[in-house]
């Protein structure tokens, strides 16, 4: 069914990822592509109400289990309702964020194992899996100072520094894991650069592609 | 660590559980043995708070593969904060439905099928099995117009009939798969002629536990 193109942005909050899928999205459409872009978790009304119980500052008992099964919950709502129905129209989806977060975030830093993500994220999916995903690679403490600037910090982000770590080792970690699929992008360099290493492994992958 | 009793009721709303589940409490506190009781989906904060997102009537489109997601969410809280310590603890646990409600609603009804749903409950309850269920087997239409009497019906309520039927069929179903586990217990008796069948096969399961 699915005849679009999908690409997934990855990598620690303040990573500078929206501004990159703006450029990307409006490359797409220079080029005659229509590209619909959403974020996660979250995108459509149910996974929104979703996002608020995970990110909930109230919410510090949530057990580690729970938490990869409710950003689970609303991939598989985005995926269903958003994602797979433009994917299959032929458009072109960028996503902010997607399964590799859950490795990353619930697999790797909170321990539950590769595995065990997968399982359920195959289920929460429909075993969909991005054509190329960047990931935005930027020491984590440079990127938490920047995204700290921006106000008061929600129930992840106040894992403080050390999270960071594990996550962005996480994202190392990955990236071996999938290297042709995973694009590590040089994310500390200016904004025009950035976009320039992006561009270039889009070309490449709008040659193989009919879209 | 388990030492405690895992008991679950199973059945349509409207079957029953609520009654059934306190007489059993205050038969087992006469015995000596503390039982604590939870509701799924539910008995915790933020699994609560899940549960209102699932009846929800707003949340029309609701993906079933979220749905399932979101009971084994509000299961894995569940389990985690309040059903293993007090197992562990040695307490009895009454629970009103559990992982045989996601097979049925889910895995049968909805037509997700029952190894996906086995998958994801696995990790969401740590693989813990009840050690007596007790399907509180009633006609589907019967069920309805008891519920149907108490209020407003929520989204799933909502579905009708037909649905309810469906669901009935599943227990018949799984209680084949689990002749050991699943005791069917005629519900559309008296309180007093139902709680003595519940009381017999509760009586023999004590006797293999030392709690």
């Amino acid at each position: 069914m699915k005849k679009g193109l999908f690409i997934t942005f990855e990598g620690g909050d303040g990573s500078g990822k929206t501004t990159q899928i703006n450029l990307l999205k409006d490359y797409l459409k220079s080029k005659n592509i229509e590209a619909i872009t959403v974020r996660e978790p979250g995108g459509v009304s149910i996974s929104e109400k979703i996002r608020c119980l995970i990110l909930d500052n109230q919410n510090t008992d949530m057990d580690k289990i729970t938490e990869m099964l409710l950003y689970a919950a609303a991939r598989a709502q985005l995926v269903s309702q958003v994602i797979l129905p433009a994917l299959n129209q032929g458009r072109a989806v960028i996503c902010d964020r997607f399964v590799d977060s859950s490795y990353v975030y619930q697999g790797f830093a909170r321990g539950l194992g590769i595995d065990v993500v997968q399982n359920v994220n195959n289920i929460a999916t429909q075993k969909l899996v991005p054509d190329i995903t960047f990931f935005m690679d930027i020491d984590p403490t440079t990127a938490m100072n920047r995204r700290l600037n921006c106000g008061n910090p929600d129930r992840l982000e106040s894992e403080g520094v050390s999270f960071q770590e594990k996550v962005y080792e996480g994202y190392i970690e990955l990236s071996k894991m999938f290297p042709n699929r995973i694009k590590t992008i040089n994310a500390s360099l200016g904004i025009e650069e950035i976009f320039s290493d992006i561009k270039k492994h889009t070309d490449i992958l709008l040659k193989t592609f009919e879209i």
